[in-house]
């Protein structure tokens, strides 16, 4: 047999009995292993989804057909089965091949994913507009358990159940989304999985349904629903059914024949149909079927023992779970609440020690706010922890369910900032801009660990909505080794002054320091202040420190646009202040993978970047 | 029988015969169209509920029961049963009665509502925080079965249903939201209130069921389901039981003795309930019960014609309905995308030109945005209509689904900047900010009708993602008297010249040409700018502009944080302009209900107060 590498896919798998579909199933598995082992990646989620792979690409045609994977951190089967696999080495890495579907990167992409549970409204529109063009091409999404839990998902299969249009929903039931699946929707799916023989023993009993009168006699007559009853009893995807969709399933994912015999039958229907499909995540690979959490996302990791090659420093996350759990053993109105993010956001101490205080909503960011305004409104005090780009989801219920109710809700905005191998749909650079305009609420930005804490105990005795983001990795930095630093409540920390003051945004302060490190090398005496309040930000402070400053400098780790440095500049020139300002931060631009200092020094915002722009806006203003 | 305003509610209520219950639903009716024939407001939806909240008043005791009213346009009633009644003269105006529920209003609303489907997840918050401190009180929301067709409404069922917790959905199906009702859900509800008597039929049947074995045989022999069978042979409501509900209904929602006894029935479950009540939007009132859609929400109007009494201007949400259309007849892949808004967007027209081209998605602002994403990457062009302050609700999808797929895909944001009378929650006064940090994204605003049409016909062109925000109201004013005016790709319009220069932001710039009249007039030459790109805006003009000018002064209708004015700020800044600059725009604040003019004026954004304030300025700097 051929290595993985060197097939010419999507054409050679057409050619391929069951047997040799089989075989590859296998060599794809030791394919996956053996790469992401070294570049990191998702791993249990791919080697999940490797016969569905299989069997979706031995029935459709790519480009032509889309296939959509939902979030898309499963794709790598995908990738390598329409001709990317010998890409497989740049995987997630700086100008190499993207962790998740590309349009950027291939036509047989077609959407750039990474968010969960959009794929049936881009499917909706694909089919809408198919259909209104007369084209003719196959449309399938295929969505893991845990997208359902989303409203988008919802929303979008209430409106392609009612359009009756072509399409298939391959719906990947491994009973887990990133962390453990929440909700009356995962129980019902629960149900519909309980027995592998029931789908079958369902069939037959459709036939004869379909031939004889059986459920009949006085109690029913007069009733027309004999077949809605029919249907009631043989089916138990009454909930897809009900929603407008042929429902099949559930079968087994790991049976190429069997998930190909029933994507012929999806593909039969003339409608929207949702197949049911069971996987066991991280099949086939023994460490990550026992811990598909732990190899949902990782880095580089020795692929027999399976543990991660990089010693593990402590991250802002587990300063949070920590410290949170610290605080919940002495206030009991403190409640923790993710959304799917239970181990990345560090929550999984605090579920443990207090379980009945710990809510997973599923992947529903949006219910997850509002939810913690009822939570607050009703005496308690929620932390809400999400990752700053799926916060995204959650603006209107910030602005409207906790901002405009006064209500004390902490959101806690892990991943802010760029957060590196996941690009673009990732990256964490818009939150400053979206959350700063929000009135009532307090924005703030920790310079360490320790200041997150301090930052935590600020939000609950605040009794009013704040957020605080703080950055993907290490929680130590250059700022740790200040022993003495001034209350929160004192507002910006002046670290040390200089002829050039540089206005720091959290975690950027360290590379402030390390920038003024370098300036004070060339001569160039150079101030750090750690902003810590982003919004409202102390601007007392600011204009006290741009009176005496030969430059300001503001530096974050967020888009320009609608960031901290705008606000500044803006409340100069409202002070009408000459002092010259530089913004530094990220362009507004969608802005790729690679490694986070790969990032920091392409775009100017690396210790020896920033230094260096400074030394020429010094030249440039003197 | 004494005044509606004379009862001492909610107390009086207690002791009422049904018999005088019935009375009283008629005094309301008669109150609620006299008051607001004179101060406008949601009357459709207030006559539809009038014994529904006699009998929720009946059976729970506020404020220590909570009663959240979904959107709550449709809280008059409950606002007259709470001792509000004295209050309606000045209902929706200047520091008078909110047209939505208001906690700083009454104990009796425990939040602030406006926005759609939130109710249940707010609800969630409330049970788990209760039963997490053993409070004891019910809690109960009323949710429109428009409300359901939103995700959020879903993603908090998901999981109010798996929680168990003590709690009422009443579902308030009158068939329809702010426009039609589409979507599988709909349909499902449309099914269940088929048959008035249904309902009744079905619990006899439940009755013989309970008691004696009648569904088996050798048929269902060895499928312990038989339970099941006969729950979906029973109960339509297999949506909201598979989603963890007890469902009771369809019960008719006027009939107060029949909706006390459900009230109370629903009550004695422990657990969540869904009570599903019919409705008539409009009842009682026949210009209301035969135009629901006119009489959602109207300004005054003639009580015995049912018209209105204030002649109507062309709106720019007709001049967009009108050229969509127009544009629509030219080129067949223009599609027309809403959310609940046909008639509010001026999208009528194009509905009935081309409804295959038209698209409701229901109170799905996510799944519109995201929807239009795949439709335009089907080959359609999408025009997506929904007000500033609902698209909220869709910013990730924006960002993700159209501008991160670089996809023709135009918003055109109505009602944006403040809208009056409908207050904090409806204020479209954060779009700029949340939209001009967007990579990708074209944000527009137009200064007068001719020139949204001119933005529509560039957004079709451009052939990347677009947003267009214009206001609420007339779409003729100062700038329409320009007969010539310099192409759109040119960039921003220089209407005139001047020692102050003001940069207005779409609609601001007829307000900016008043201003500058009573510059005049004082002796200040002032000219006008309309800017029309907001993001990315042309910073070209501006610094020419700005090279020559004693003050600069950006004008906007949207907050100041994040907004057109610091963007102009931060590129002088960056280029090392010393012009001084005025911002103008609202403070972070949730900016009250009020006429428009009246905030204008209050807030300073009025022309008086606008040329006040840079005559103050110019002596401030001189």
């Amino acid at each position: 047999m051929k290595a993985v590498e060197e097939y010419d896919f999507p054409r050679d798998l057409k050619g391929m009995s069951l047997h040799e579909k089989e075989l590859l199933a296998v060599a794809i598995r030791e394919f996956l292993i053996e790469h992401i082992a070294i570049t990191g990646g998702h791993l249990a989620s791919n080697l999940g989804i490797v016969e569905l792979a299989i069997a979706i690409h031995s029935c459709f045609d790519v480009p032509k057909d889309k296939i959509i994977w939902d979030v898309g951190h499963q794709a790598y089967v995908h990738k390598i089965l329409t001709g990317r696999a010998r890409d497989f080495s740049g995987l997630r890495q700086l100008d190499g091949l993207s962790g998740f579907p590309s349009r950027k990167e291939s036509p047989c992409d077609p959407f750039t994913t990474g968010h969960s549970s959009n794929s049936v409204s881009l499917m909706t529109g694909l089919c809408k507009a198919r259909d209104l063009r007369g084209d003719h091409y196959e449309v399938a999404a295929v969505l893991g358990d845990g997208a359902l839990t989303g409203g988008l998902a919802y929303e979008g299969m209430n409106n392609l159940g009612a359009m009756h249009s072509r399409s298939i929903i391959i719906l990947n039931d491994n009973g887990m989304s990133i962390g453990r699946n929440t909700g009356a929707v995962s129980s019902h799916l629960a149900k519909l999985r309980t027995s592998a023989g029931y789908y079958h023993f369902k069939n037959r009993l459709k036939g004869a349904v379909g031939s004889v009168p059986v459920i009949g006699g006085n109690l029913l007559h007069g009733m027309e629903k004999i077949r809605d009853v029919a249907k009631y009893a043989l089916l138990d995807g009454v909930l897809f059914e009900e929603l407008g969709f042929t429902y099949l399933g559930p079968i087994d994912g790991h049976d190429i024949g069997e998930l190909i015999r029933h994507l012929k039958m999806a593909r039969s229907v003339d409608g929207p149909v949702v197949l049911h499909v069971r996987t066991t995540k991280g099949k086939g690979y023994k460490n990550a079927e026992e811990n598909p959490d732990r190899f949902h996302g990782i880095g580089a990791f020795d692929p027999v023992t399976g543990h991660p090659k990089k010693p593990a420093e402590t991250t802002y996350s587990q300063v949070f779970g920590q410290h949170l759990t610290e605080m919940a053993a002495r206030d009991e109105r403190i409640l923790a609440i993710t959304a799917a993010m239970r181990d990345g956001t560090g929550l999984t101490p605090f579920a443990k020690a207090f379980p009945k205080r710990f809510v997973d909503t599923g992947i529903a960011e949006s219910h997850a706010a509002t939810f913690a305004g009822g939570l607050a409104a009703g005496g308690g005090r929620p932390f809400v922890a999400i990752y700053s780009t799926f916060l995204q989801r959650a603006y209107d219920e910030i602005v409207t369910d906790v901002c405009l109710q006064d209500l004390p809700v902490c959101f806690c905005i892990d991943r802010a900032g760029v957060v590196g191998a996941d690009g673009p749909t990732h990256h964490g650079i818009l939150d400053i801009s979206y959350l700063s305009s929000i009135p009532g609420l307090t924005l703030m930005a920790p310079a360490d660990g320790r200041e997150l804490t301090a930052m935590m105990d600020y939000a609950l005795q605040s009794g009013h909505p704040t957020a605080i983001r703080y950055p993907k990795g290490a929680a130590d930095n250059r700022v740790s080794t200040y022993e003495q630093r001034p209350a929160l409540a004192e507002g910006a920390w002046i670290l040390q002054e200089g002829e050039v003051m540089i206005w720091a945004a959290g975690s950027m302060t360290d590379t402030a320091l390390a920038a003024a490190e370098r300036l004070e090398d060339m001569g160039i005496s150079c101030g750090v202040v750690d902003a810590r309040f982003l919004a409202p930000f102390d601007a007392k402070t600011l204009l006290a420190t741009a009176g005496t400053a030969r430059l300001l400098v503001t530096l974050e780790d967020n888009v320009l646009r609608g960031g901290f440095g705008e606000a500044c500049t803006a409340c100069l020139a409202a002070h009408r202040m000459t002092v010259p300002v530089l913004s530094l931060g990220w362009p507004v631009r969608f802005i790729p993978q690679g490694s986070i200092d790969q990032l920091m020094e392409g775009y100017g915002l690396s210790p020896v970047k920033i230094a260096e722009r400074i030394r020429e806006e010094l030249e440039r203003t003197s």
